[in-house]
């Protein structure tokens, strides 16, 4: 009988509990941290350990996943009051899924390798959804040694496991993604307005536009709140894409390269919530076209 | 023994022989007129009847199918000299196919009344590729009456054959489709240009790219020739999009609709051209992006 592994989770929202379940199914033991105490709860349920503190989370594992929203919250779990770096043992690895500025990460991992810890930088796309299936598509990055020891952990939740380079490669590939996630999703917005305004018969219009070469992602899965005005049923929130839209527009800013559609696109959702519906479904940016141009 | 049905058709390019051959495949008798006379003997080698002379044609039809570039053409086609216009026998329809500016469409069918001419305008999407296949998305307009005489030819070369209201619906529908292709075609070469920029590996970049929420069929069908930096292979010229985007612009302008993102799509394309590549295949916009952040 094989001793399961033990990995480290921090961060168990929605995308979290998802790749929690995967690693649970898939024969790991997971001890983890939460600042909510009903998510602890709920991964005493599944058969996880709650650990009380980062460091005695710290104390049991050499593989931790970070699953947490941004930059700040990950600085803290690192470099915070009891945060892992100091209790962490020499040899550790720690999986960074979120998403963050490029040169942040790429800072990030000579602060771990100070520590001898090696930093996996390894944001995912496919949503919560994907993440309960193990179907995410993670964009891995770090030092290939460090790959290999995370990846086990990675096919767990993610069935397109990628390698891109040193670390700040996966989050660089994630600005992309994002660049394109947001004009795409402001596109569809300007254009499910403009027909509104042209007083096209909506629904057929979203089925004409998804037929085809006008079709992406985005439309398809937004377009119907945005036809229907319902922007309460929230898959993703207007502020989210603008904390995403900003680091690519940092992103750029740093590369010195002009991403146009990247800046009008962050326009669209900065105006959407510059009109109180930040909270809102991301697919609310279809308002701020309509109020652009004058419409009820 | 039924008599055939006999249609007329202006235009043999590539879309319209794709057209042609399903109307004679599915029953039809054509006589067509195109300005060069290869493409008349490539009509007479399918079957169809060529005539010498717009109003040769219009002798012999009550419906005609124009599959000419422009707004100018079709202009020359019905009242330039030897124009359709006086030799078409009253109650005839007119299908217009080509992509067009809302409001000529709308005094169009002003203008072909007095002459009891009925209009149906009748844009579409799917390409050379849909028209040959007979699965063309047809975006129909004009009187419920006209339509319904245009529905069995429509149906010879379009799956999808929609009636969307009056005569200027279907070029509005062909406008926002457009404004959908130009954004998501721009926004792939911003962010392969990026990619490159940053030194991503490209294939794996697009692949990533293509397998989730930042997809597009945009993204999918010409980032491969982005990727490839091979632009000599035309699918559709830059100088094509330049002129669909500006019939966006124009038609955003009419209606006074901020259309941001079709703004800054319509800059690269035109930033394209510029550089001397308007008769690239329109995957050629990355190098706009790459130009303009001092690459290579």
């Amino acid at each position: 009988m094989s001793i399961k592994t033990k990995v480290g989770f921090i961060g168990l929202g929605a995308m979290g509990r998802g790749a929690v379940s995967n690693l649970l199914a898939k024969g790991f033991d997971v001890v983890g941290c939460d600042v909510r105490s009903d998510a602890l709860d709920w991964l005493r349920a599944q058969g996880g350990t709650p650990a009380c503190s980062l460091a005695e989370l710290a104390a049991q594992v050499q593989i931790v996943v970070c699953f947490v929203v941004n930059s700040q919250q990950t600085e803290a779990v690192l470099f915070g009051d009891d945060g892992l770096v100091g209790e962490l043992a020499a040899g550790a690895v720690f999986i960074a899924c979120s998403t963050m500025d490029p040169s942040y990460v790429r800072a990030l991992e000579g602060r771990l390798a100070s520590h001898e810890i090696s930093l996996i930088d390894a944001p995912v796309t496919g949503g919560a959804v994907g993440a309960e299936r193990g179907t995410l598509t993670i964009m891995g990055s770090g030092t290939r040694e460090a790959f290999d020891l995370a990846l086990p952990v990675l096919r767990t939740f993610g069935s397109r496991v990628h390698y891109l380079g040193p670390a700040g490669s996966g989050a660089q590939m994630k600005v992309l993604n994002q660049l394109l996630c947001g004009v795409h999703l402001a596109a569809a917005g300007e254009a499910l307005a403009l027909a509104k305004h042209q007083g096209l018969p909506l629904d057929l219009t979203l089925e004409i536009l998804s037929s085809g070469a006008a079709s992406s992602w985005m439309l398809a899965d937004r377009g119907p709140r945005m036809v229907a005005g319902q922007f309460d049923d929230i898959s993703s929130a207007v502020d989210i894409i603008v904390k995403d839209m900003s680091l690519v527009l940092d992103a750029t800013r740093e590369s010195r390269f002009p991403a146009a559609l990247a800046h009008a696109a962050h326009l669209a959702f900065l105006g959407t919530t510059a009109r109180g519906l930040g909270a809102k479904d991301d697919s609310a940016v279809t308002t701020h076209y309509e109020l652009a141009a004058g419409m009820p």
